[in-house]
């Protein structure tokens, strides 16, 4: 199973590691013998048809800040989408950045793999935001598998648990906390911190994206809610369609009046008819009322009652096993295992 | 697709409901026409091969106290397991009461079907906590699939998640409220209630089992502790094997500890290298910590962090809808789709 990694940061590094480690168990267990045959950062390439050494490429980024250095000499002039072009793989793993704006290079590296007939998994919320239902049928036309369980939730297989744990019902609704950096805020707000000092502490636990605004304003729970309503809703709904409000505009009034009706206040990725994000009162015993950094989600269905799940939401090595386990879905969804 | 249910409780009748009200859209999503040419109760039986009427059972049942008087003559002199070894069938439904003694007649009746080849769902925990190492043998070596997932958590997919939804990781420990009655009594008493009128109570609302030594000795947390075991853990285990102590020598002592230490009493069923069934401090900011009548359980895998699932564990329609989803995944799983 030929790889290209683009992005190669904490996911990046994480996957690098677990790959590292777990290749014997993935062979042993599900026949899959990955091979990196090209790794970018924002700064360069490296290539080797032969198999990349991870650990080598681990020890370049964390020594020089790029993976640029693994090579002597590296003149590779390729832009990343020209390296997907020029590079044969069977699989583009895509951990660059999340951006709301463009979502590139995400949108492009993705889109250039799936013409080339590459399956692509992506924990690049990015490209799923802006265009969820014309990247699935472009996977569809191409006849390739697009992933992205680590998305939504990092380790935690909410999108699996949704889609298939439930077969045979119908879900009528969610709602969920699935931004754990204003989680953790607000939970220091509730124990008497001020928005600003509260703030401060996620940022120098490092919990808060360069971007802050991501969090902040609520973009990145509402790129989480638009995967959700498309991939298990069945919607077709982009991020220009969620109402979104952030954690910026909480004050004490509101918490006071959330307090005095045994509630706290949430920041809330619900879709029930309308979707939306925003401040909502949830009561002390609702099981969705998690604290601290952790992803909670509450899923309504036809027969079988409400119920939530809740795990940590990100975390590097969270998200790599979930890229794992996507590797290992498209392995065993394809024709003859010919990867 | 031929079913012989037996048991007509509770369970029984939400199924005969979901089965008439669901029926145009199993058979347009699924493909599946289910006709139901057997029921059993513990008063006796009613056969039609060309499909009982559901709904003119049920009204039977709640008319007379026994479905016998479907027919205006019901003069068949079959035991339960002479009537699954006389009537064709392609699936067993087993709904009778679950008993740790020798669980039958649940026990006969599987083992039964299983040797006529008809494939088994299980929401009787009894059989399964006895003897699940020995039936799902029988069951391969039959060629026929077993299923049980409405035994743990009734309506919520605890098992089809650990089993599914974390595939490629390990699971390391877990630990979970598997017992909606007790963890009611202990919410009450937790509240102010003695153990007395908390028992009261919870039997006023109708919560506790018939025989409710099941519940309050935690036989019943025990018994899904071993169908847990053995498969999600890959353990070889039976009720024997655990270490059980239920909610009855619950005293204001240890409840005022726990309090101190920012915790409450449940009554947890935990795997981790041992299995054990038994009152536990929990802290009220762990998942795990629900209310009232909910369910709840952690999963600790080598990679995902922990999890935590929660959903009402019984119910009448959640349990029948978990029927319905292993109807489904039967259908899916035999080849040609031949039933």
């Amino acid at each position: 199973m030929r790889i290209i990694l683009c992005g190669f940061g904490v996911v990046g590094q994480s996957l690098a590691k677990l790959l590292a480690s777990r290749a014997d168990d993935l062979y042993k267990k599900y026949s899959i013998k990955p091979k990196v045959v090209a790794v970018s950062d924002s700064k360069g390439y490296i290539i080797d048809k032969q198999g990349v050494n991870l650990i080598k490429t681990i020890e370049s980024k964390q020594k020089f800040g790029t993976i640029t250095k693994y090579h002597d000499n590296n003149k590779y002039d390729y832009s990343s989408s020209n390296l997907i072009d020029n590079i044969e793989s069977d699989i583009l793993i895509e951990t660059t950045p999340s951006n709301y704006e463009d979502a590139e290079p995400g949108m492009t590296n993705i889109i250039t793999a799936m013409k080339k007939k590459m399956h692509v998994i992506s924990v690049n919320k990015g490209p799923l935001a802006l265009a969820f239902p014309s990247l699935t049928e472009m996977a569809r036309h191409n006849k390739i598998i697009l992933r992205f369980s680590g998305t939504v939730g990092g380790g935690t297989p909410i999108l699996n648990y949704a889609k298939n744990s439930l077969y045979g019902e119908k879900i009528l609704s969610f709602s969920g906390i699935l931004n754990g950096t204003t989680n953790y805020i607000l939970t220091k707000i509730e124990h008497g911190m001020t928005f600003n000092s509260a703030l401060a502490d996620a940022r120098k636990k490092g919990y808060v994206e360069a971007n802050e605004s991501l969090d902040l304003d609520g973009l990145d729970s509402a790129a989480k809610l638009v995967i959700l309503a498309n991939w298990i809703m069945g919607m077709k709904v982009t991020l220009s369609d969620i109402s979104i409000n952030g954690i910026r505009n909480i004050n004490q009034n509101d918490i006071r009046t959330a307090s005095k009706n045994h509630c706290v206040l949430k920041l809330i990725s619900q879709c029930n008819q309308k979707l939306n994000v925003g401040l909502q009162e949830i009561h002390h015993n609702d099981p969705l009322c998690v604290d601290g950094t952790l992803n909670a989600i509450s899923f309504t269905s036809e027969h079988s009652g409400t119920q939530t799940i809740i795990g940590h939401g990100a975390g590097g090595i969270e998200t790599a096993s979930s890229i794992i386990r996507d590797m290992i879905n498209i392995k065993q969804n394809i024709p003859n295992n010919e990867i």
